[in-house]
């Protein structure tokens, strides 16, 4: 069996393994969160989730959509939409051999603004509040983009 | 060119690229799933999609939402939630190290909870069929991000 | 501090880079359309968005749904269900040491496929052309799991 701890030793692929999981559990937390209003304010979208609060008719009147719980939905799919690039494109930039400090900067910024977006949508915040996290998280991935494209096209 | 197939013959590597592949390839299959439901359903979304069904005014009554077909597409987007954390925190899980059948054990669970998950949600089963399954999925990869995360901390 | 350079001197490693980073950031650009049309139709979902538009009922206005919108963010959903699988199955089918051209030829073809995709869903162009763009996608992510799991399954 070969020894992959070299690669567990690369302080850039550490900083982002750790970075990566961090914002990976905050995002999963969402679907704790959505659990938590649809069961507290009874708000389902299959019937047989709400069997138990009643038959027939009676338990139809669950089956509705609410304001909270979309607002949750949007905050976690946004997620989906910003985290997935930042892990393909944060891995492959983490084994090009970025320089430490700019890396561990980009994860950092990127998993800061994710986790104020959130904050700010479920409060919610005043906008530009929101907006402005969006895009620096945004811009964090550009910039790993531009740096991996620019040093290691291969087409 | 250098030779990866160190990386591919470590054993808790190659299991990660099975079973993530395997869970991929099913998720997959749900875009299929949706599309013959709204195929022989006569479910469409776009104008376009059902320009073949009748033209003008005719063709506008196949836009429309089913139940069936809402609740493939509910599946879908759960296992993109779900399934996107398990690949990135179990990527780097596999990385870390850990003991072969514990880290079989964590991809086993996952792959046969997603698919209960899928089975639970289409036929659909009665409640907690589906919310268990959910659950040990969840359960899975929060502890493969816990032994990550208490191994390799680096922020 | 380990030198990860080898595993970014594999051609077909770099290639997939190369390809994934591209296609990410097409998907990401979605966000930026979303948005676009969202400020310059006035088309929003939280009442903070267009608090600037008026105040109380009058802002209320804005918060409903429109055509366009909706048709990008489906773009954009099924963008995340496809190169979702393609990262993860891409990813590891480069380290498991496959023939250079056929590499190529799969990335090339899934990302000339779905920037294929995305134009023919947004302005939008008769069908068969977006369900050929998505199967070729679909086909080519399959014909690399297929690859994998002969070569390399370990359960």
């Amino acid at each position: 069996m070969v020894d992959l701890t070299e690669l567990m030793e690369n302080e850039v692929f550490m900083a982002f393994a750790s970075y990566a999981t961090i914002i990976l559990s905050k995002m999963m937390l969402m679907s704790t969160a959505t659990a938590f209003y649809r069961l507290t304010r009874k708000v389902f979208v299959n019937p047989e989730d709400c069997a138990n609060f009643g038959k027939g008719e009676n338990a139809k009147k669950y089956l509705r959509t609410d304001d909270r719980v979309e607002r949750v939905r949007r905050a976690h799919l946004n997620d989906l939409e910003n985290i997935v690039p930042f892990l393909g494109i944060g891995l492959l930039y983490s084994l090009s051999g970025p320089d430490l400090s700019t890396a561990i900067l980009h994860f950092r910024l990127f998993v800061g603004a994710r986790i104020y977006h959130t904050i700010a949508y479920l409060i919610p915040l005043p906008q530009p509040n929101r907006a402005l996290a969006f895009f620096v998280g945004y811009g964090v991935t550009f910039s790993m983009a531009y740096r991996l494209l620019k040093s290691r096209l291969y087409l």
